[in-house]
């Protein structure tokens, strides 16, 4: 990036980084044609859904449930519980199924047969796919005309270089990257069969869609920092790395929850390489109280961490670290388990769930 | 931003850099209480409609047709030729008045009462506004209770350091901000009135708004960028540096029309920060074909320009280029009025107008 500032980084006109970009984004992926770059997810979300839309002819996006987040744009964000600003007349033009349940898929498509543009939803969260779910979602999504759009955010570059598509053997019509993408410079893309994607295009013969056209999306800071990020990637074993720290932070979270005896109330999920982590309450149910609690004691101890998302940095003292942080934590939440309650333990407010109508 | 690079970019949490970069816009743009940043014009102009819709309660835009962009979202993209791929359940809420026409925009209120929630509009583009016009807008809007919204996307940091807004002397609502900001780094703004941006925070007692949440529009490449950027705004005359070579440029480039014998049919227009040209065939109609011919043969002489912007780079020896190359280029330009053709000028095909249904 700092060589690339003194070559200029907005042009009038596309550039050859912007190609280069391009072929090692999709030799590093496979299983994509094209791809456009963008800025953030939500953007390449929308674009996804808006490709779909021309592609099919239809209107109706199938969205999983279980998947906390697709995009600030109305067909998302007004499912949740955060809906203010949103056009109805749009929302409605989503519906939603629950991960590793075919027959909520099944029954959209039965709601409004010949009316779902696309599914889309990420490969794996919290959970791991029952054996053969995302493939029989593919499969039940081509059987009604329908687009598989594979959101690979966290998973992309994380799963696998080639992202949990990758890892799973699912080959999506449509997917969008980003995070890891350009280690925290800011680009995202979305990639796709060429079929699709040309519909955005200057070639093809059929109705166009403006897909994304952006002041910045291409401007080459993001673009070089992909590159390199995208060279580390070939070159050292930077997925290994994540899995191994991730079993080793996930061991080390386990044995300590276990120590304190709250191994039921302090939950590890997720893969190695990204490991969420659940706080439940002396009645087992979720807490956001208890998540606070967590979250106050090991920020005491100098770790902010609201998952336990590990990186190639991350050294096996610095896992230590967190592992002896999260223990020394513990003692404490186990207290306000015990008791019941947080009460006198928290020094602030509760944090508020994302998805909330009120403050 | 080199020296950013070096103190990592992207926080789990808001940085005070973002803060302190807010607080700088705000007390360079005046007129607006709060800030939020993002990365793209697109996202800023979108991101208004919906608080816009949150505050009012209501769904409509009025959107002003003789401004080519807004967002590449539905709700504009829609109304343009290209709607591919948009939800016309989405594109119906938006109503189009003309520019300098208050009794158009008047009928959009007659025609939706009590339904529109924002005017949207630049201050002006090719043609000033009409003594009053803007004020009248904001009246209009304000007497039915919308709100009004000014795209600065290309006359802030160039009318003025303060935008458009600080020429007219007009008090936006909400106000959208990008390219020049960060002087090519990716970064855009949407800026407004406390009472209407608070709906998108943490404090409010309203129904909450999920504004803008995104992974990178908050990185530091962007904020740096845009810091450095205003204070170079601050301290050099760049706004009189922009006004003066573009009174120069179109002073030369009308000298040339007149001396090739094209001034009807070669035209500048815009304020001379910020020029356009129109590029009209023999019977006076804008011309693609004309267009393109006058970009290759400027191209030949290694000007690259879809419109005449000057940037605070741009010397008198620039400036001279610009207008010699127009120069050598109008006598072809000239050829091809007199022929009433550009048949066996050109070497390539007509460039095509960005809003068409088919390629």
């Amino acid at each position: 990036v700092r060589r690339e500032l003194s070559r200029g980084l907005n042009f009038n006109r596309p550039s050859p980084l912007e190609v280069h970009c391009a072929e090692q984004f999709l030799a590093m992926i496979g299983r994509a044609d094209m791809v456009k770059f963008t800025k953030d997810g939500s953007t390449a979300d929308t674009a996804a859904v808006k490709l779909a839309r021309a592609y099919t002819g239809r209107k109706r996006v199938a969205l999983c449930a279980d998947h906390p987040f697709f995009s600030y744009d109305d067909w998302f964000i007004g499912t949740t519980g955060v809906p203010g600003g949103t056009l109805p007349e749009d929302v409605s033009f989503t519906s939603t199924f629950r991960y590793n349940d075919l027959a909520s898929l099944q029954a959209v498509f039965d709601r409004h047969p010949g009316e779902i543009a696309c599914v889309m939803l990420e490969a794996e969260r919290n959970v791991p796919p029952a054996p053969g779910f995302l493939h029989r979602v593919q499969a039940l999504a081509r059987a009604h005309g329908a687009l598989l759009v594979l959101d690979e955010m966290i998973t992309g570059f994380r799963w696998d270089r080639a992202g949990a598509a990758q890892v799973h053997d699912l080959t999506p019509d449509l997917s969008t990257w980003g995070k890891a993408l350009a280690n925290g410079f800011a680009l995202s893309a979305l990639a796709g069969r060429r079929d699709v994607m040309e519909l955005g295009g200057i070639r093809d013969a059929r109705e166009r869609v403006f897909t994304l056209s952006t002041t910045h999306g291409a401007e080459s800071v993001g673009l070089v920092a992909a590159q390199a990020t995208m060279n580390v990637y070939a070159q050292e074993p930077v997925i290994e790395h994540l899995y191994r720290q991730g079993a080793r932070l996930r061991a080390g979270l386990q044995q300590a929850a276990v120590a304190a005896g709250v191994a039921d109330r302090f939950t590890i999920s997720g893969r190695d390489c990204a490991l969420f982590y659940g706080t439940l309450d002396h009645e087992g149910q979720p807490s956001q109280p208890m998540r606070t609690l967590l979250l106050q004691e090991i920020l005491r101890r100098g770790i902010l961490a609201p998952s336990f998302m590990v990186s190639y940095s991350h050294s096996d003292a610095d896992i230590d670290y967190t592992i002896d942080a999260v223990a020394a934590a513990l003692p404490t939440y186990r207290r306000a388990l015990e008791a019941g309650s947080t009460a006198g333990l928290l020094v602030g407010p509760p944090v508020k769930p994302v998805y909330r109508r009120f403050n």
